[in-house]
């Protein structure tokens, strides 16, 4: 798995029929713009400004915005690679 | 519910009813900008330089800028994330 | 009436025929921009980096660019909420 | 007169025929953007990251942009509040 | 080899049949934006608010941001230097 | 002569025919942007966080980019007032 | 030799048969946007907040930005004034 640096988190896309987590649905409208995510990954290295995530762990379910990040792919299994300050909030 | 993070707040959006609040009623040209609603959750976790936020709790009924922030759907309820500097005040 | 968050202020704004305040008349190419109004609240609250405003105070007189800012309507009345640092100076 | 704030300053703009002011008169292809002026009322009062000016006082006689500043009409007079840093020297 | 100054650092970009790396495969969207590379040399030397690189070392293979950074060939290989805080993670 | 505030100098501008000073002479295609003067003011005010220059005295003859900073002329003669930071360096 | 100010460099720019130094030869491509040079003087003056050079000395080859930089002529010769932050690296 890529170990993200600064404050990056890596999240793998929940698919589009579990995008209903925790009582939470994105509406159709924002679908398009924010979408639901497993924290796979979690920088432990501070770069510049950029520190070190302290609001997730790994196994969180969290809503973030789609076009923020880099998108990855490991063992044929699609990730996006995201700032911490782009991920909305915890589910 | 979302837990949000940093400095974002969820708000509920009042129906459009209801949007005369303690005598505020938002004048027909500033509806497509301002909107009237409840606040359902606060962050605590600060993230960066966004710090949780300190002017509002739970409960409180506030006057926002609806083109900030993202749009969530929990359980058939429209919910909106937003950044606290972006309220305007309380009612 | 709404209560102003961060460094905000709630104006009224003069009617155009008050607009001669204290011996200032707002020039005519200057109409467009900058508007006479009396405050009528202040926030008392900071938000992040938005300081509670110290300069001015409830029952002033100012001038302001009229485009900075939200209209909201209470009870009838037109209200524009601005940030302190908009504000001109004192009538 | 105005009472400006922040680090602002009232001007009173010298008629075309007092442009030449100390020996200073500006260049033709200048006079597009920079005009003399004499200081009628300085800020004493700083607003968040504007700080009251300390390098001007009343009856100053100063050169600056005219496009920086709010065009304001007191008796019949034209005025101009600019901020300090706008204000290139002191004639 | 150059030596990087600031936070910057030299990369040797993979081949591509040697971007599969770690398990990590640059999905195919995603390949016009990002690109798996070696360190080949860190700055060691501040400039100005540029901190030298303290998140990543020489033989470090990582991923990053391919449009970031200048191309310089030594001895006939292609290499990028780019700022520390384009490097999304390590593989 | 323009007495200069903040971080401002005013500078005597060289004849074309000076334009060779200390064996300096600005490039064909650089004369469009670099000129040669003479420092005649330097400020001894700071404004905000424009601080009064101290690298440059009266006297120094300096290269500068001649977009930069505002004209005016003083008893006939050319001037222009630049930022400290504008001036590349002594001759 | 100009006495540059500030975090300014002065380079001279190899010529493009010296472009080979040290195994270093510019990639074709970025031959657009990258030239080695020999630093020929570097500020010993800070000027705000652009402190004087620390990483580079007289002599030093170096990578840089080609359109970053003034470019002025000294007895015939053609140089590069660049800021600190703009040279890539030492060869």
């Amino acid at each position: 798995m890529l170990k993200p640096l600064g404050d990056r988190v890596v999240l793998q896309v929940q698919e589009e029929s579990e995008q209903n987590v925790g009582g939470i649905l994105l509406a159709s409208n924002a679908q398009e713009k924010s979408v639901i995510g497993t924290v796979v990954a979690v920088s432990t290295q501070s770069v510049g400004d950029m520190e070190a995530p302290k609001s997730i762990k790994g196994g969180d379910k969290v809503v973030f915005d789609k076009y923020a990040g880099s998108q990855i792919t490991v063992d044929g299994e699609d990730y996006l690679v995201v700032h911490e300050k782009d991920i909305i909030g915890l589910v």
